[in-house]
């Protein structure tokens, strides 16, 4: 290991590894050390950008608190986020695809009649979301249960907001033997994910924006069949084409319809779950 | 952006930076995305594991304060400060490799006659550190200073350590015009880069150590020469071949000698400096 030059520094820290116990870690820091050390090769960097990634990951640090993860925000605005979740993710034909969790979500959501409003203050229902609920085959799915969470109109969810009644715009609805399901709410609304930190001056120094566009959070599950996270996302929405977290993918974006004999519009949406195992 | 797939991620994140308007910081985070995501390619990291990662970076942004940089640790055990140095450093033949500099630099060492010790304690003078600063065709430099800094047998620096005396182990020299240089010390002792922190938790979860070999630390500066920041270490130390932040070079390990007419032991070594630009 004395012998360190350009040519043998990468080998000579993976080298160091080789007393480590622990397979999968030492495999996780092989890789690590020989793609940070290829990023470097690739930009060089000067000592003072070196300095100033430095600053930057230790300013992100600083910034987390209990209710602010400044580093899931960085791996969001980053891709590597989605990246995993696609990658954990690989789906069968007929399984809706995945979408990010996001930090919003909440246990405990009430439990809720087909059909009804997740509203819980005087907002007006605009909002008809319907659709199925059904396997990889197409047949339906009884008993599946969607739990489903969204942003009021001024962009925040009830737990960021002392204005909004406890478990507003939340909701679980359990399918009968159609696998049909339905509830009314109103139209989300973009937001910004918090940029008054490093990560928002990097959005900015990079010419990006921190907008997230509208979309329903949604989670489906029903005894048998994999967990599905996932969220709908707007087709005329401004920021669809420019999520600052990379959520939206192309089969989660839908169209929404005027409702038929009522004020408002509609989304229709069926859902396919996978069969564990 | 919208069609996000594992195979098109990586490009849909980078064309994001489309409206970066600095050049190197477009170049910079379109490289930094492409390697972050092979790595997560290459490793296919759990849900866990990204939860794991995440922590570690927090408790890395947590652990740093005015004197502790633990984000600079963990660059130097990577070997991602040394990789950098040596990209930043690429040498002419004739000039003399570099080597980090590390946290104890400080400013204002005492101007000392030539072959003075740099003892400020009561300590016994045991190594003579001799030989001659030269320009890449071996001519000697006249006028050029060496600033060096070293432990106590402690394994501390002065400025870690409320007993002992400011500056000592600490001084500067110049050359004359057969460009000598020579000074009294003690022997440098090895020492633990500060490990009751997440980087030194990952050591020794990867079943490293957090050992140093002992070292002289020397900048070496002359008009109209580049400046010359370096260490030297010593052959039998238990811990050169396995330097935890990579900073031995095998053209800076010596090999200390016994002393004509004297007790304890000298190091001859010669320094060569590049002419600027």
């Amino acid at each position: 290991m004395r012998d360190l030059t350009e040519a043998t520094a990468t080998e000579a820290v993976v080298g160091q590894l080789a007393g480590c116990d622990n397979p999968r870690l030492k495999q996780v820091m092989a890789s690590l050390v020989r793609h940070l050390h290829a990023f470097v090769r690739d930009i060089e960097p000067t000592d003072a950008e070196w300095l100033a990634a430095i600053r930057f990951l230790t300013a992100t640090g600083k910034m987390c608190d209990d209710t602010r993860q400044e580093f899931i925000l960085l791996s969001d605005t980053l891709g590597v986020s989605t990246l995993i979740e696609l990658i954990n993710n690989r789906k069968s034909p007929g399984a809706t695809e995945t979408s990010v969790l996001g930090p919003f979500y909440v246990e405990g959501a009430p439990d809720l009649p087909m059909g009804a409003s997740i509203i819980r203050n005087d907002a007006t229902p605009e909002l008809r979301v319907h659709g199925r609920v059904h396997d990889a085959t197409g047949k339906p799915i009884a008993g599946a249960m969607l739990d489903v969470w969204q942003t009021a109109p001024n962009g925040m969810y009830d737990v960021q907001d002392p204005n909004q009644p406890v478990m507003n715009l939340r909701g679980k609805f359990t399918t009968g033997a159609d696998g049909a399901y339905e509830f009314l709410t109103i139209l989300p609304t973009p937001y910004p994910i918090p940029h008054d930190g490093p990560v928002g001056a990097l959005l900015t120094a990079t010419g990006r924006h921190p907008w997230r566009p509208a979309h329903l959070h949604f989670i489906v599950t029903a005894p048998g069949y994999r967990s599905l996270t996932t969220a709908l996302y707007f087709e005329d929405d401004p920021y669809v084409d420019s999520d600052a977290v990379f959520g939206v993918k192309d089969a989660l974006v839908v169209r929404p319809l005027p409702r038929d004999g009522a004020d408002g519009l509609r989304v229709c949406y069926d859902f396919g779950l996978e069969r564990k195992g």
